[in-house]
């Protein structure tokens, strides 16, 4: 029998602690599912070529837009739309699972400090 | 102010009853975010050309193959890769999170009358 080994979100949580620093989980063609933690303000970026989801596992994610907000609850999810600047926040810890292609660096266009590695697995 | 609207996965739940019959709740670039209640047993099928998310919300799902199984609690994902024939079966009814590209049929190669309409949004 081969071995068919599902993904505990929760679990995969429990490995890291650094914020704004996305974990790939799993790949679907070629999409990757991440997560990571995030506490405080990121930078506006945006990314030119691709959609992003956001799901909000635990905490609360406010995404900020130039012209409006949206604040996600666990259980709610929202689609950034490609080429819409965008700046995530949240108050305290909280953990997103981000889907989004393979190679989307989590700066996009803006780079600085804030800047992942873009392919880590746990 | 633009009207940025999240999407609350529990209450989209709360919109239809029947079972597997995939509803479309989100959409990033060409793939597609479904929501699917399921209870009993599926078809036997395989998509050829695209892996396949699976996502467990609520309740239990099991992924039978040819030559294993797996099993899904709430939190927890597996994706089925493309070309491997599957059967999801659930003994009580539970809800699921599904994505894949736009256009997938959810019975795949097999048809039959278990096959959903594969564009329904909620």
């Amino acid at each position: 029998m081969t071995k068919y080994q599902q993904i505990n979100i929760n679990n995969k949580f429990d490995k890291f602690s650094d914020y704004w620093s996305p974990r790939i989980i799993a790949e679907m063609n070629d999409y990757q599912f991440k997560l990571v933690k995030v506490q405080g303000e990121f930078v506006w970026h945006e990314h030119s070529d691709t959609d992003e989801v956001f799901i909000v596992i635990d905490g609360k994610l406010i995404i900020e837009f130039r012209d409006g907000r949206v604040e996600l609850k666990p259980g709610e999810m929202f689609i950034v739309p490609k080429g819409i600047e965008h700046k995530p926040v949240a108050q305290h810890e909280s953990k997103i699972m981000i889907i989004e292609p393979r190679g989307v660096i989590n700066t996009g266009d803006a780079g600085g400090e804030l800047t992942a590695g873009n392919d880590v697995w746990i």
